[in-house]
Formats: C-alpha cells, sequence, structure tokens
C-alpha cells in the first residue's frame, strides 16, 4: 500500500499534538471526542498511518478546526 | 466503516473535475498522472470514497497544487 509523504504525515502530526495539547487534552480524551481508539491517535501523531478523509474529519471536528487547516504548515 | 462528510466529499469533488478540466485533462489522463485507476479517480468524482491520505497526495501533485487546496472550498 502506498504511504504518504513524511512531510505531509510529520504537519499532521505537529498540527494535532499542538491543537490538543493547547486544548488541555490528552490522547485518550482526543479518542473520546472524536470516536477513534487512543492507539489509534497515538499512531497519527507519529506520522505512522495513511489517515483516512472520514478519520481527518473526525480529528479535526474535535479539535475545532477544519480539515484543510490540519493538514497546512502553521505559518509561525 | 465511518464515511466523510457529503460536504467534504463534495467539495473535494468539484475542486479536482474544476482544475482537471482547467487543466485539459481526461479522467484516464489524471489516473496516468496520479497512478491511480480511472475508476478510482471516477468514484472519487463521485463523491463516493473515503480517500487516504496517500491517495489524496498523489492526485493533488498531478494537478500541481497541495492537499489543503484540494478539500478547501474555492472563493469565488
Amino acid at each position: 500500500m502506498r504511504k504518504p509523504s513524511e512531510e505531509i504525515t510529520t504537519t499532521l502530526a505537529r498540527n494535532i499534538r499542538r491543537l490538543r495539547s493547547n486544548q488541555g487534552l490528552s490522547q485518550e480524551q482526543l479518542a473520546d471526542k472524536s470516536g477513534l481508539h487512543r492507539t489509534y491517535i497515538g499512531a497519527v501523531e507519529r506520522g505512522e498511518r495513511n489517515i483516512s478523509l472520514s478519520s481527518l474529519e473526525v480529528i479535526a471536528s474535535a479539535l475545532c478546526v477544519d480539515v484543510p487547516s490540519l493538514l497546512s504548515k502553521p505559518l509561525e
């Protein structure tokens, strides 16, 4: 199976970790909010998954951002 | 399996069709450029697939845009 680039998985992972930390959420709390498993959230934050659009959507929604923001490099 | 929202699959489908047409590419030509199957491109353009990040990346690359642009509503 094809894998996403390290560039995009790293951007996604950093965005999720930053937004999650800023909102004071643990991986487990984000998992609960998004309906995904805690180990899956952990794998995405390590850039290990070829995530689907539906999972991107539930994570974005749980973090109160949209999907494009979750995949964009922060301006800072 | 969870499905992505109609809102995001519609946005994605419209963006792919618009960019592909503007560049004078058929579905088959986009399939060749991206290394995906023509029937898969067709299904994505009908909003029928829960596309993975790696497939979003190869389609974005073939259309010379980034993944966030492919998932964003056009300004017009």
